[in-house]
């Protein structure tokens, strides 16, 4: 398997070596996790030089199978005390994976107070200081590839992560080269920012293809998944339509959908930033509006999309059903242009869309900022770069932010802003935010499929039945996708449509040389989710960190009237596989 | 025993009932801890309505046993997330021991945003519209003391606590009726705060004498205990004349004074702040000045007095040796006019002088404020009552404020700031640090007694040897003492004076009706240590958290060379009582 990319921050030294053993059969999420549970000690400093930061491409980075492009980001995290993956779109990781690296490792710390940019090529690598340090993502993607050349991908943080916020995100560009593309969750770029790296620049020139140990075989499953997908209603149909806010709307009317810091489930504007809504709008304006854009080379799903103003210029990329969430239903703002911006100043200065939300919609709650204001709220993003008091709080999320600001209603679990489901209208996905050794991310397990799209299975959201079962299923599928290097939305595909996931095992089997069956592929995810959890203990996270906040227990939902009601035995049983 | 005051802030009821059995045998810090472990569900939220604070005078409260006045406050710590315990000096302890009321148990919380105050007299107790909300506490004292008569005593939060901010502090009336006196560490004036309770009202007209079993031999006893404090040299002698200030450039000599931000572990400007150096201004000046001044009835080490200005008005109580740390050393501040300025507007707002100066530090080296400059972080704490973002921070305390501002060289443990003494060396302290139940508090053990002024044994401070042992016995200790009400100070007496120790157990026989001995005290510290470490282990706490910040180990101290090198092992073996 490809080899390592090992680079030193504290002595300057960046050199290749072979993959250890222990690290074979592993990419993406599994990669990092590994790696990260193997060099850094449980109990470090995550912003200190002991942590390590790993980029790592998944299992199917590189070839032409659909989507395969993904990039997973690992390290202890500052906000969780976790180990903690975060992954992304863009061009970086097929660029890696076709530069025959399996992983990037950056360990220790630069002395003094410089920025650093690692430039990698074939079969090279350096350290040099950096031509954006101080820069937010935009100009530093577009000074890094001016001065590279625009084949490069680049991977970069914003002013918050040289100021090691701890929403700080880690940006990648996408295939026009914008920095559009984040690994958002658990304060990656912070970790990088600690260690006074601001950017990676790769340079793909000369890379191989991914070597495939058998071409037909490859070939065929691939076509077999692409079909797969395209004739799956989501998958093929409403994500290019309406990008991942597609499902706006039925989350709104399920009652799901946390509304003014979680009060509600239901927002009165959704309509007005529905997937529909977004793509009309988008249609009307023209001009350097875009729709059904794929964020990275080989996508067939295309759920992206560039936003126009209203003189049709581009304000940044469609927003993500989750940004959209964070900065519209839980903030209480309905109007789609202020929620494009946000994404566009958050892309900026690099951070995680859904933390900086929950902390806008507690400031909001304690009267910092009018509710619903979105004026005064793009203020409070604007702040973050300059690092006034207020700027960095929110850059530091919504679990500090809340300590801060007194808040005994802070939708935050293990450090982390739970994202964009009410888990007393959720059950499933609220064990998962539970559970999840990620914390409460989104992409941590789907059951909200089941619970509101039912989708693979049907279980009936606001009972406590089947929920734990669920949830682990979910968890176990989603950290088999991530270490796969696919995007996450081809699960629709997976939990309905015969013949995916076999062709998933075919591509693995003829890129690698291996024999697995679908069903293995839940051996990979499992094994995943154990690398990751031993971690977690050893870093002491045990199952009283494993609940959520109080009040979904004591304040019933607006929407439903209905509380979080999984008891600890419950929870306890989410990941014990061997139930 | 004594009855126990239960006030359910959710109904407005405040009732007496009987003390249940298992509480029995425990008073101050041991029957917090007994009364929080038993009540508060160890997982609940320490704002919510499920946490209960608890307020207790110790065993040998409101009798005329020297210094016994010392009253214990008891919650889930909002820092710390365990069982938290914080004394204080002033009146208020021996008012309840007085009218019979052996703890006050406040749980749930008002609805609706109103503040209230808890009436307590002879047999009644009751709870009506605080007439100091919003009030800082000196003229919260004033106004209540002038409405319920100057004889009531009080215990009150200022506006940090109302506002909940985490290193709020809850206030005690002094022998003058003012809140000079404060139950500092672990944010229970946040808990006081989120349960809507501004003030508690204490009027002891009417308090019978505390019974006695045996009165002719507790007065026998009592006068031994007073000629043993008198006749050591700490507690007859150097509190009196230079207060806790008294070892400042003892310490400062020994290279274990934190400076600025624990660097270096000498001062330039010690002497400047030194006990010989309050005295002295405080005697030229004049005016309102006063040394040797008791903070409660019945103390004869009176380690206080009244700061003048340079006018002889008063400016607030003579700053403690914490204080005069913390906003010097600590801040790189030598001048004792800022000092007792900030120790007196840390007292009104109601604040730890402890972590606000752990988070103006932090705040110095981040360059928010220039290092050193009084007038810059003066204005920092007057911040916090109105609310800014910043004062808010400072009144979160050092934990926080080092995360928004991406530090790595944070002092704090379980979230709460260290105090005043350099863990790399005086390495019993920092195992004490890294291991109580409590958190960094200098009150959970003296190992500096043995570390540095060779009281009681004599080891090594910079040695690994002998500190887990010397840890454990001081922790043991202090933990009893907490349970009994005496001042800590009352220590320096046990570790080195015949029959100070044996004149305790025989007041405690001679009230209760027990029959202690001396080494039994032993026993009862260790039944406090274990309740709480049992509280905390339910709470999710672990050996995982029981550890120093990553630079100690790391960086050398500027004074010594020397890092913190007890190992996991050694700090494991410290609250062993089985070794």
């Amino acid at each position: 398997m490809s080899g390592i990319l090992h680079v030193n921050m504290t002595t300057g030294e960046a050199a290749f070596s072979p993959r250890p053993a222990a690290w074979d059969g592993l990419g993406g999420r599994g990669l990092t996790s590994q790696i990260v549970s193997s060099l850094a000690p449980p109990m470090c400093d995550p912003l200190g030089p002991r942590n390590v930061l790993v980029l790592a491409p998944g299992l199917l980075g590189g070839t032409d199978c659909a989507n395969s492009g993904r990039i997973s980001v690992g390290a202890k995290s500052p906000l969780t005390g976790g180990v903690k993956e975060a992954n992304s779109g863009g061009q970086p990781g097929g660029h890696l994976a076709r530069l025959g690296i399996g992983a990037v490792v950056v360990s220790g710390r630069s002395p003094g107070e410089e920025f650093w940019q690692l430039e990698i090529g074939r079969g090279k690598a350096r350290l040099a200081p950096s031509e954006a340090a101080g820069l937010d993502n935009y100009e530093a993607a577009g000074r890094l590839r001016e001065r590279h050349g625009g084949q490069c991908s680049l991977v970069t943080i914003g002013r918050a992560g040289e100021l090691r916020l701890l929403a700080s995100s880690v940006a990648f560009t996408d295939t026009e080269g914008l920095p559009t593309r984040h690994a958002g969750r658990g304060g990656l770029g912070a970790v990088m920012g600690s260690k006074n790296l601001k950017a990676i620049i790769i340079d793909p020139t000369g890379a191989a293809s991914v070597p495939l140990a058998d071409k037909e075989a490859f070939r065929d499953a691939a076509g077999r998944f692409v079909r797969a997908l395209r004739s799956h209603p989501v998958t093929g149909g409403s994500l290019a339509e309406y990008g991942s806010a597609a499902m706006m709307g039925l989350f709104n009317e399920q009652g799901a959908l946390p509304t003014r810091n979680f009060r509600s489930g239901r927002f009165e504007g959704a309509e007005d930033l529905s997937g529909e809504s977004l793509r009309a709008l988008t249609e009307a304006r023209g001009g350097q509006g875009r729709v059904a854009k794929g964020c990275m080379s080989g996508c067939v799903m295309r759920c992206s999309g560039d936003f126009p103003d209203k003189e049709g210029r581009r304000v940044g990329k469609w927003p993500d059903f989750e940004t959209l969430w964070a900065f519209g239903p839980n903030a209480g703002i309905r109007d789609l242009d202020s929620v494009a911006l946000y994404d566009r100043l958050c892309d900026d200065v690099g951070v995680d869309t859904i933390d900086v939300g929950g902390a806008i919609a507690l400031l909001m709650e304690a009267g910092v900022v009018p509710p619903g204001d979105a004026a005064a709220a793009l203020d409070l993003v604007r702040q973050i770069g300059p690092g006034t008091p207020l700027g960095r709080l929110v850059g530091s999320g919504a679990a500090i932010t809340g300590k801060v600001y007194g808040s005994r209603r802070v939708a935050a679990v293990k450090g982390q802003a739970m994202s964009a489901f009410d888990p007393r209208a959720v059950k499933g996905q609220g064990a998962t935010f539970a559970t999840s050794p990620q914390g409460p991310d989104h992409t941590a397990g789907l059951a909200y499929a089941a619970n509101l799209l039912a989708i693979g299975s049907d279980v009936d959201p606001l009972s406590r039945e089947g929920q734990a079962e669920l949830s682990r299923r979910s968890q176990i599928s989603a950290a088999a996708v991530d270490t796969l290097g696919l995007c996450l939305f081809v699960s629709f595909a997976f939990f309905e449509t015969p013949g995916a996931l076999e062709a998933v095992a075919d591509m693995l089997n003829a890129r690698h040389g291996w024999s697995l069956s679908a069903s293995d592929l839940d051996g990979l995810g499992r094994r995943v989710l154990e690398t990751e959890l031993d971690f977690n203990r050893r870093a002491g996270l045990s199952a009283a960190q494993d609940r959520l906040p109080e009040f979904f227990s004591s304040e019933p939902s607006e929407s439903h009237g209905a509380t979080f009601d999984l008891s600890d035995e419950d929870l306890r049983s989410v990941l014990d596989f061997h139930k």
